[in-house]
This record gives C-alpha cells, structure tokens and sequence, in this order.
C-alpha cells in the first residue's frame, strides 16, 4: 500500500512538468513557446538518464560493501537495477526519486528560457543531477550529515527548490540577460497568459502529490502526516493567493498582475514544501502569506538590479525554498510527528536548536549549489557555448532549433 | 487506507477547477479569457478561506458543548486546526469537503462571465460559502435534517450542483444579459473550441473521483460502491453525449454543435452524481440520455426567455441536478447498498416516499439557494456594484482588470 | 485495495484521451483542429456504449450456462449488469476495460485525420469494438487461446497497439491521402505544436497507470509488479526520447524535429507495454532505443511509399506493438515475475519458445485486425461513404461539420 501510494504520488509528480512546460511556455514570448516545451522533455530525458546512471547512486545508493557509504555520498546502484527478491522497494523508491531529480533540473529551464542553446541545455540537465543529488543525500538518506543532525525538509525545499532556484540564478548570471530587456522601450510579452494559468493550476494540484506523497506511506500513522500534509499545503497557496492578489489591487490600481498571483500561488507551496507535516493550519496560512510577499518584491528586486528571470524561478523556488526552510524552524511541533521533525521550533519552545539546523542547511546547500551550478555552466561555457547568437535570439528559438514537419 | 482514497479523489476533484477554467475560458469571448481564469482561482483562494474559517464549522463542524450542533447547521471547528490525535480524520475530511466546497462556487462562474466586476466576485466567492454550507450540513451531516430522513445524495447533486446552478440563475438576473446579446445582429464568438473540449475532458475524469470519492473508501465493502460510481458515471455520460450528438446531427443538417456536445455530456454527469451509488448501468444511460434532453432544451429555452449564461450553467447544474435528485427516488434500489439509501424508488417498489423525500429536498435548498444567494448578490451590488461599466465591457475584462508583465 | 488500484489506474488511463485529443489536434492543420477533438469524444461515447452492449461480452464474457465460453470468444455479460453479489469486481474489470478499449479506437482517429466523415467516424467507432474485442479475449482472458499457450502482453501492446496501429493502416489505405500531400509543393501544417507536446506529456503519465495499473492490483506482491512496470516504463520513454532527440541533432543540422521528438517517446512506450513486467531497467532502455528507431524511421517510409498517416499513429503504434511483443520473447526473465510470463526469453536460455509464442500472436492479431478491420470500413464506405467532398476538405472539417454557438 505504502508502494502504491508512492507510485500514484510519483505519477502525480510527473504531471508537474507538464505544467511547469505550460507555464512557462505560457508565459515566455510566441517566437520561444515550443522551444521552452521541449527544454521540459529534455529534462525528463537527459536528466532521467544520468539519475539512472549515477544519481541516485550517489543520493540513495546502498554499497554492498558496508562502511563505504558515508553522510557526504551515497555509493551503489549505479545504473539502477533490481534483483528479484529486493526490486520492488528499490524500483518504488527509484521512481518516485527520479519524480523530484527531474522537478529540480525544470525549474532551471525557466531562468535561461528564451536564449540558451537546446544542445548545451541537454548536456547541463544531464549534468545537473550532480548538483541536485549531493544535498539530497545530505538530507534525506539516513546516513546523510544534515539528516543525521535533524534536519526537517519533508519534500524538497531545500533539495528540490533552493538547488533548482540558485542553480536558475547562476545561469542567468552566465547567460546574462535577453537582448533589450533592460532598455528603455522594452515591452514584455506574454505568449498565453490563458495557457500560464492552466500550467499554475496543473501544479497547484502535482504540489499536493509532492507533498502527500513524501508521507512515503498511508498504512499505520502515514496517512495522518499526508492528510496534514494536503490541508497545510492547500491553506499555503491560499494564503500565498491571497497576499498576492490584494498586494496587486492595491499597488496596481485595481488591476490583478497575472505573475504576481502566480508567482504568489506558486512562492507559498514552495515555502510550505519542506514544512508541511510539522505545522498547524493557521501557521501554513502564516507561511503561505509571508512567501508570497518573498516571491512578488524578490521577483521586482532581482529586475531592479538587472538580473533576467524570465519566469521569476529564483525568487519563487530559490527565495521561498530558503524561507520555507526557516520557517519549519520557527514553527515546528515535534508533538504533531516525531517522525519528521525531532525538535521543536523556535515559536513552540524548541530554542534556536532546529532553528540553527535549518539555517545551516539551507546555507551550506546554497553555497553547494551556487558552487556546482557555476561549475558545470561555465565548463558548458567555454567547451561547446550557451547562448545563442544574437541572429538566433531575434529569430527566436522556435524558428531556429526545431522544424515541424 | 480510506484516507488515501479520499486525498487521492480529493486531488482528483481540484483538477476540476483546471477544467472549469479550461471550458469556460474557451467558451467566452477572447478579450475575457484570461479573467475567467483568474475567477476560477479566487473560487478556491477566496472560497478556501471562507471555508477554513467557517464553511467546514457550518457544515460539517462538531461541538465541544454536546447538543448544541443541530438538524439546522453545525457548530464548531471554526478556523479548522488538528489537534494531535483528532487531526487526521479531520484533515482529511476538511481536504476532500473543501474540495467541494469550491466547486460549488466555481460553476457559478461561468453564469457570471463577462460582465462582471473581479473584485466583487472575489467578496462573492467568500460569501457563497455561506450558501453552500447548510445545505450540505442538511444533506451529509449524521444531524442534518434532510440526511435523517434519508435523502439520497451521494456526491452533490443537490449540494454542489442544484446549489450552484440556481446561484448562477440569481447571478445572471441580478446583473442582466450582456451588452448586445439578445439583439438581432448577436455574434457568439468562442475564444477557443478546442480548449472548451479539453476542459470538459478534465471535468469528465474528475467526476469520476468526485463520484467514486464519494464511498469515502475502499475498505470493507466501500470499494464495491466506488466500482458501482465508477461504471454509471461513466455510462451515464456515454447516454448523454449519444442524446446530444444524435439530436444535433438531426436538428442542425448533420452538424455536432461543440455547445450541445459538451452540454449533453456534462448534464449527464450533473444528474447521474446524486444516485451514481445506487442505481443500476442500463438505468444511469437512461439517466444520462434524459439529463442531456434537460440541459441541451433547458440552454435553448433559458435563451429564448432572454436569461443570458454564457456557459448554460444554469440548464447543466441547476436543471440536471434536480432530475437526478428525482432520478434517485425513481430507480434506487437499498438492496444495491442500504448505506446510501435505505429506501427503494418508484421503479422498484418503494411508493413515493423515496421520491417525496427527494422532492422534498430539492425544493427546499432550490428556494434556500434563490433567496440566500439573492441577498448575498444583492448586497454586494449595492455596496461596491457587480458589473463593468458600458465601456469596460466593450473592451473587456482582459485588459480592463489585469497586467501583464 | 485491488480493486482501488485498478480504478485509479482507469481514472488516468481515460486522461490518456485528453492527451491523444491534445497531440492530434495540436499536430493536424486549425481548420481541423476542433473536429479531431470531437472524434476523441466520439471514442468514449460511441465506442463505450459497444463495449458495454458486445464487447465486455465477447472479451471478458462469463456465460452461465458453463463451457459455453472458448478459447475463440467469450459469451455472457451483454449489456454489462451487476447483480447485487457480484457486482463489485465486474465493475471494476469493465471499467478498466473500457478505457483499454476506448484507447484502441482512439488510436485510429490520427490516422483517419482532416479527411473523414464525422457520421461515418461515429459508425466506425461503434464497431470498432469487435475487432477490439476477439484479440482481447485471446490474450487476456483465462480461457484464451494465446493465453493458454502462454503469451506475454502485460498491458496490451497486442491487443491495444498492434490493433490500433494496424487498422489505422487499413483506414488509410481506404480513405486514400489527403488533397495534396504528396503533391510537391506541399506545406506540412501544425496548428500547435505546443498543444501537442502537451498531449505527449498526457499520454507519457497515462501511460504509467496504463502499465502499473495491468499487475492488477498492489495487494501481496503485485504491488512490486507495478513498480517495475514503473520504472521500466520510464526508462524506456528515455532511451526512446533520446535516440529521437541525438538522431534528429544528427540529421537535421542540429534542429530538433517534434514529431521525431513526440513519435520517439511515444514508440518507446508502446514498446514497453507488453514487456513492462518482465523485464529489466537496463532492457528496458534498449527496447525504447530500438522502438523511437522503428517508429522515427518507420514514418519516414510510410511518408516515401505514400501512406499517408497524418500523425504516424501506424509507425508508433503498429510497428512498435510488433517490436515489443518481439522483444518480451527476447528480454523476458520469467524469475522476475512467473505470473506475466511462464517462460523465459530468448536471451536468456528459454529459447525460441516464447519467442515463438510472441511472434505467432504477432501474426494472428495483425492478419486479424487487417482482415476485420478491412471489412468494418469497406462496409461503411459502400454504405454512407466515408471521406469528405474535395470541397468540404478544402473548408476544413471544422467550419462544415460543427457549429460553435
């Protein structure tokens, strides 16, 4: 059952980068749209091969010669196999992680839309997996340091989305950003605002998958931290939704801004991701309403000072995911699961303790993460280039990367 | 195991909300599409509130001081917060009602497109939860009057949709037809058919967790009645599109009119979704054929006495959510499972009382709706005003209400 | 708990039809755009309410008066109906089977695109369900005469695709190509490839509960069946989606082409269906490998001998059917899982046996489906014809056979 709920979690998740592909197709220009799409499948292609290859190896992998796994890496199960008798648990686990190694890498895709070459882009989503699967060791394996320490991050804020946010904002650093963005007479576009929202929507519900389904169970007392997990979750993105469209009406002259509501929607269910089994309701709605705040100013800051966000990934999975993170260590309760969070955060008597541990985890992943991202982009860089010329960018991408025939 | 049942068709009843966006987005005209989006997330963003705070309290809530709770309405779980032990029932139970809840609200929508204010439907979508609530405490709490009877409503045919429908019916009278509608030279303009039919594709697999959700699990031999939902819901829509495709085919010189197509279909679902645990396959085609005769006549007479919905929401969810609430007192059969009704129909030797209990209700909450939502609507038109200037209409909610950038 | 498992895996195969709508319409030309998603319809309703009149019956059928039932058809269950005992699996058994018939027909509608008939497309696709139905018996039902022998097809690469792909084959040939195809000044038409890419997402997590959801059930060790089936679905769609993505790098000076990219993913998972139980990752990555080559390269040459398919459904489907029941005789490890396959395959020391098995049911499905299928369409194209005037075709199918208001 428990292998059930996983897998139907997994598909869930799957659906996700479908609506991570609508969205930003939805919201880059039309000369990119289909382009952006297929930077979505690439992640699940290249990205599904090396966490076949050597991901999960190194976040989960169990060596058969005891000791040589250790809190830094996994060693073991290169190039995931199963035997008879130990392949079920090996091949749910397997899925349901490949589920979140792909989510980290698509929201990059996001941040370089609109003048990244597709051939770099496949090489870096094959190699991105190394930067995502270190900090998910760390985290979620039971012999990773962080974990060890007792770290809360129930499904991936500080694995998925602070790795795949500051990975973004490397990238867009090293590409720079798209001609005339910041001259005087730019004038955004927006290919489908419509198809945007169907992409926001798609996740909003993939979200709760993600969410439930790190319960890794609904038999004995799993199902209550799922359930918990659903109504944190939900009260989050309503919160979230809420700041997002009274902050627009207000500032805006009665006008709701379309990126600020789903950037709002979208910042809270980050925020509430490593947090949602260990908090109350009203505190999700706390969460959801303080991400949203994160996620619209961090968004207009990041443009002040000139670095290009196509999609706003940074501030939405890279700013969230760190307050999410901090947030688990205010607003814990050890009491609501023992099994997800062993300390008490700072607002129910816990102290600084997890608090600390927190804000350890999400610096040392954020300085890992801007490290390797820098790394592998910049080899990319100079070996076979990344962006594409300026020719090509006025064209678009669609015109010169794909035919349709 | 119950649980994950719940959650999963509690996931599966929020995709709804995609496909309500979807469908009404690709009726309407291009120049409000994207608002029409954006009222389908403040049904969930603003309706989630209310909800949280007091919609679960009415409808569901239960009381610390014994026997204050009622036939009338519920009291208590104001707020909804777990405790530790009590959270994961009433997690659940909140996720899978909220669920509900909003798509109470959202069908009414699309009665409302167009020509209607977004910040007045933002304090509409709050308030309708008030309209929603004692009916469904009526309907589904062991208290509620109705339920103690032994009303036969499985998944919302009179909650959900009568409520809704007759929502959208006041809506639409209260702020009148559009600007030209019911003059001579009408053009109807669909934004987009193809998004329309992938809307109601959506729609048609959510409803099918709506109603099979409804058993509220699997265990014991609640899994048989999921099976039961699963097959009529599904043949009950396979009877309504055969009515609306043939009568199409016939009445308009062999063309399949889209409105006709997806009003047939969806009427189906509306009407087999009170009985769909109760009654036999070959009765749910029946069901469905005749739904679809009451939603595809009902659209065309509703036009001709000049009420304007532009997505027939009314005939859909207000018509066909009473012939399937009488559909129940007509082919029920307590011995296919005395849980959900402990009487038999008309058809099948249980006189009139099934059908006079089901009478009976829809009556009752048709005219609780009219009035409540009346006085909800009324009061909002007089306090901030419901409708777009002239103007603002001719151009469109599109580029009247939001930015984009 | 089966019983849920084989009903959630339904509710996502049926969304399996939004995605076939989405890819067909996104890849034929707008003046089709709607029509072809109209024919997806059709395949629920008129191609379900045959399954439910003959062709549960003839697959699945138990007669009651005993031994009346045969390796050759099944007899009994007409007008599907529980009774109050038994209704509960046989419920759930349709309605799985339904959305596995309703697939197969919907396969067909690509290859009949932007030329046929709507009338004549609703007749077809009521008796569609026979030439559906007999194959399905063989290979699926205990008295079958292929299962009896011992055939592999976890999920219906036999009798879904081979029988999908290879009367599309037929529906071609029949209906002769489209105006100009292969004229030389012919301009290939996507209406939306975005839209498309979408529709293969849908069908890409579909198709993961198509192949988890056929170990019928997660109780005992089913449930490490449906992990497998997981996984090795996944890693086909990769090694697919990268031979596709490196091929079409290769051939088209660095251009991505979407119908490589789509009909490489999609062959790659039509490959694995049979095979999903029985086989190993690392397998699993060749069969896709090998399947995105026959259904790339297979397109291309239906394209030289002047097949004219519209969306490639007899490469994906057809040869890739044919390919991976070929390989389950290759790549089955019958220790893996003695209950999808009591053989082992030929690489690994079982010979040619199974091999033969496979490639016998290969053959008889195939001259099967061309046979049956050959009649099927001749008889409606003598009795109301079945392609569109050349006038009509030049309008397109939307503007002559729909109405929008």
């Amino acid at each position: 059952d428990d292998a059930g709920w996983l897998l139907a979690s997994g598909f869930i998740i799957f659906t996700m980068q479908s609506g991570f592909g609508m969205l930003e197709s939805g919201l880059v220009s039309k000369k990119n749209e289909v382009n952006i799409m297929v930077k979505n499948t690439v992640d699940v292609i290249f990205g599904g091969i090396s966490f076949w290859m050597f991901g999960y190896a190194i976040a989960f992998g169990i060596d058969t010669v005891p000791g040589r796994n250790n809190p830094f890496t996994g060693i073991g199960n290169f190039f995931v196999d199963g035997h008879v008798n130990s392949s079920g648990w090996l091949y749910t686990n397997f899925f349901f992680q490949l589920s979140f190694s792909t989510t980290s890498t698509t929201i990059v895709s996001g941040a370089m839309a609109e003048r990244t070459k597709l051939d770099s882009y496949c090489v870096f989503s094959f190699f991105n997996t190394l930067v995502y699967a270190f900090p998910a060791h760390w985290i979620w394996d039971s012999k990773g340091w962080l974990r060890q320490m007792g770290v809360v991050d129930a499904a991936g804020g500080c694995a998925v989305h602070i790795v795949g946010g500051f990975t973004g904002l490397i990238a867009t650093l090293i590409l720079r950003p798209r001609i005339g963005r910041f001259s005087s007479n730019y004038q955004p576009e927006m290919s489908s605002p419509t198809n945007a929202i169907v992409g926001m929507f798609m996740l909003w519900w993939g979200w709760l998958g993600f969410n439930c389904g790190s319960s890794f169970g609904v038999t004995g007392h799993l199902w209550k931290f799922s359930a918990r997990a659903a109504v944190t979750t939900m009260m989050s993105s309503i919160g979230g939704g809420l700041y997002a469209i009274i902050f627009s009406y207000i500032a805006f002259k009665k006008k709701i801004k379309i990126n600020h509501m789903i950037n709002g929607i979208l910042g809270a269910l980050v925020a509430i991701t490593p947090c949602c089994m260990v908090v109350d309701a009203w505190a999700s709605i706390v969460i959801g309403i303080i991400a949203a705040a994160c996620s619209c100013h961090g968004a207009t800051l990041l443009a002040r000072i000139r670095i290009d966000d196509p999609v706003d990934c940074v501030a939405t999975h890279g700013f969230c995911g760190m307050w999410g993170m901090l947030a688990a260590g205010l607003f814990a309760q050890k009491e609501l699961t023992d099994q997800f969070s062993i300390y008490d955060g700072l607002f129910y008597g816990g102290g600084m303790h997890l608090f600390g541990i927190q804000m350890l985890a999400v610096v040392c992943v954020t300085i890992w993460t801007l490290v390797t991202s820098f790394i592998v982009l910049l080899l990319i860089k100079v070996s076979m280039g990344i962006r594409l010329t300026e020719e090509e960018e006025h064209l678009g991408a669609d015109a010169v990367e794909h035919a349709f025939d």
